[in-house]
């Protein structure tokens, strides 16, 4: 790798690591909220998944000769903006986002792992592979809306407010690390290319809302 | 197993497998007052292998015929009531409550277990097994006092109001629960055997406090 590459994987292992963290404090929060006791169990289960992600991120910074809590500092400020900007009022608000919202940010993740070597573009794939809270979130969130519709349509808006929020706090991200804004270019190759990131991303957003029964 | 024994086993499991989602949640709230991004991935891992604990302890239970959610709701309204009175209102007092806390109630859970036949002895055991979360609150806490040692009088006082507490919410979970109750008894043999499960309950708390250079 050139210094220029490592710098940017080191970057995007660190936002990475921070992103599993927040997630399991999100999760654990969320767990609080859950009317059953299984529900909440279910969810602790997840937050214990993404804290074991943060750890083979943080080893593998430890290999690259990068300090774990160095490397995320320069991210906590835009991750919590993110969070403090999307707090779930609701168990339901909490599992849109933990399907609508970590599945957007798992999409761009991924995108610009493609454009990184091995072992790290696999070591990134890995730990953004669901760790169940998907199907659990439509599950919960089909059966709350068919028992009653009219929940639909508010949690639809707040899955709308969640892209936004995402959009803007990721453009944050990428403005503050000059190496990953040029590995995304760079791997893009053009403005074309990134116009197609952006569209497979919404894309796969858009098919989301509709499995949660949501107008996107 | 006598039926007496499946309830009573039934119960211990119950009781544990509720602790181990309390403890989850208490740790992952008291790694959100962690100085350090360090710290707080600590205690982030500490919260998941409690999860680890709690789901070997519901898949027992559904073994035995038991619906987790169901015979861990007799003992919520207790265990709730220990967290509410010693909520920690800074990092050290989660960490001395982690410790003392947890290891008075180890070490309850863990005679009464000796009491149990196999496997739920040997399992019981293992799940009450620290965490390494012991070592981590000790070296934490004595650098604490050691920086500033007017710090000593004031987690004495917070590890006698946890005991207090936790003495008092045992009473109230062996009170709802005759089996419990009785299995205690005809494990100890008579009062004089309690009186000496009590002394060496107290032993142990005397010794951990000690350990972190408070006075009991």
């Amino acid at each position: 790798m050139t210094t220029v590459e490592t710098r940017a994987v080191v970057d995007l292992l660190g936002v990475l690591a921070y992103a599993e963290l927040t997630a399991f404090d999100r999760l654990a929060e969320d767990a609080r909220l859950a009317p059953t006791l299984d529900g909440r169990a279910a969810l602790a289960r997840m937050a214990a998944a993404e804290i074991g992600h943060h750890d083979r991120l943080a080893r593998r910074l430890v290999e690259l000769g990068a300090e774990p809590a160095a490397v995320m500092a320069p991210f906590t400020r835009a991750l919590d903006g993110f969070h403090e900007g999307t707090r779930p009022r609701t168990w339901l608000e909490g599992l849109v986002k933990a399907y609508v919202g970590d599945g957007l940010a798992a999409d761009f993740y991924r995108e610009i792992a493609g454009f990184l070597p091995e072992p790290d573009r696999s070591l990134i794939l890995e730990v953004l592979a669901d760790t169940g809270h998907a199907d659990f979130a439509v599950r919960e969130v089909r059966a709350a809306i068919a028992a009653q519709p009219t929940l639909a349509g508010r949690l639809a808006l707040w899955g709308r407010r969640l892209v936004g929020e995402a959009i803007s706090q990721s453009q944050a991200v990428i403005a503050e690390r000059d190496e990953l804004a040029r590995l995304i270019l760079a791997g893009t190759g053009d403005l074309t290319g990134i116009g197609r990131l952006v569209d497979r991303i919404t894309a796969a957003h858009t098919e989301r809302m509709r499995t949660l029964g949501l107008n996107p």
